[in-house]
């Protein structure tokens, strides 16, 4: 255990890249809380907040398929980009589908869904965005266990908006026991959050995948994945699916 | 190449974890800098300074004992402490002594050693430290390469001060062309070190490693490290070993 806690004090660390997950993986007994903010993670909350039942993600497009050709409604995304022969990415907007009320539905993309393959080896896998944060936090404050925020990052790299919501999450939880002994992922994520917190948007203005993502004309899904509080769900992984 | 870069821009990334190191690094033509604040990459300067001639990084105990069997000035720390058996670990203060002078150090760390073996990749590897960081910006200037900045971290671990050096340089290379489009892993450690530099032992006060060291009576250590540009020299690994 590389943070000295005391003995009441839990741990939460901040891991900047799905690649160092094994770094920061020390016990089963500790709550992931998966983030790709762009957009797998905001998606899957605006899904259940439309009615969807359950998600089943999957790390890759041909897993995705079999699934398709079983009659799965499913959903792919690589490079930010609906892959070809699906009609379902990672856009928010396209979840936003009264048809889907009471569905299962399968998804896969470029980070976030490797990112749950990784978490899976903790007991309790979460899934967080800006859209639900306040109900995320108090989640984790019920849980009494230590958390990992496990950002998803652009193909295991560091990644500015994943990083910004880690730090949102350590923000409230480090304003109380027995959160308050903070790892140096977590110091820097909540520094860098408390910076960018007042405009977001702006503060990304040259973030790489930001700035991908606009030149796919996807403006708008920017703007929505950064809203705070609009979701009040908590998404959780059970068996091989998340539900609520 | 994930930051998107025009035609005679050059690349600049902050690879916060050794562990991560194979992500960042796709072409040997760059040049790496390894980083451990605390304390490795600072002795390494600090030994310079004080006319060593060569330092030969080994990654274990093990070797570094056979090389003390040969009769080499040997140095070996681990977990902030110098290893049974030896006489020199990685305080800088260590290194100030002019029965070295002319003379090969073998050294092993916990981490920068470590470090410096993954960098080894690479066609340029050098060392950073506050120590000699305006040297170590004017030497990139110089090379017109991409450049990977190597934090040490904490046994493959986000560590604070390691990736406010990387800020550091960033905030120096991103005033002039060609590195002015930013990964976001060099925001972030831009903006960390904007907000830390007025003052970067306080900023520390609460990080993981500076503790560890106050703990074990290193206040002057601590003190020592985080001075800037105290050493006008940039050590270069050539061969099996740095020199300058």
């Amino acid at each position: 255990m590389e943070t000295i806690v005391g003995e009441n004090q839990l741990k939460i660390e901040v891991c900047y890249s799905p690649a160092l997950f094994p770094v920061y993986f020390s016990s089963k007994n500790c709550v992931v809380v998966v983030i790709d903010i762009f957009r797998a993670t905001s998606a899957i909350c605006t899904a259940f907040q439309y009615g969807v039942s359950k998600i089943i993600p999957v790390a890759s497009v041909e897993v995705a398929k079999e699934y398709k050709a079983k009659g799965y409604i499913t959903a792919a995304e690589r490079n930010g980009q609906i892959v070809e022969g699906f009609e379902l990415g990672n856009s928010p907007f396209g979840y936003m589908n009264p048809d889907f009320k009471g569905k299962e539905i399968v998804l896969t993309t470029t980070n976030g869904t490797k990112a749950i393959e990784r978490a899976r080896a903790a007991d309790h896998v979460i899934v967080g965005s800006f859209l639900n944060l306040d109900a995320v936090c108090r989640f984790l404050k019920k849980q009494n266990k230590n958390v990992i925020l496990l950002c998803a990052g652009w193909r295991d790299r560091f990644n500015l908006e994943d990083s910004l919501f880690a730090g949102a999450v350590v923000s409230q939880l480090s304003q109380e026991q027995p959160f308050t002994a903070l790892a140096d992922s977590s110091i820097a994520a909540k520094e860098l959050y408390n910076l960018a917190k007042s405009d977001l948007n702006q503060f990304l203005i040259n973030s790489s995948h930001r700035n991908r993502l606009s030149r796919l004309n996807l403006e708008k899904d920017i703007e929505y994945c950064l809203q705070k509080n609009t979701v009040d769900l908590v998404p959780i992984f059970e068996g091989n699916a998340l539900v609520i």
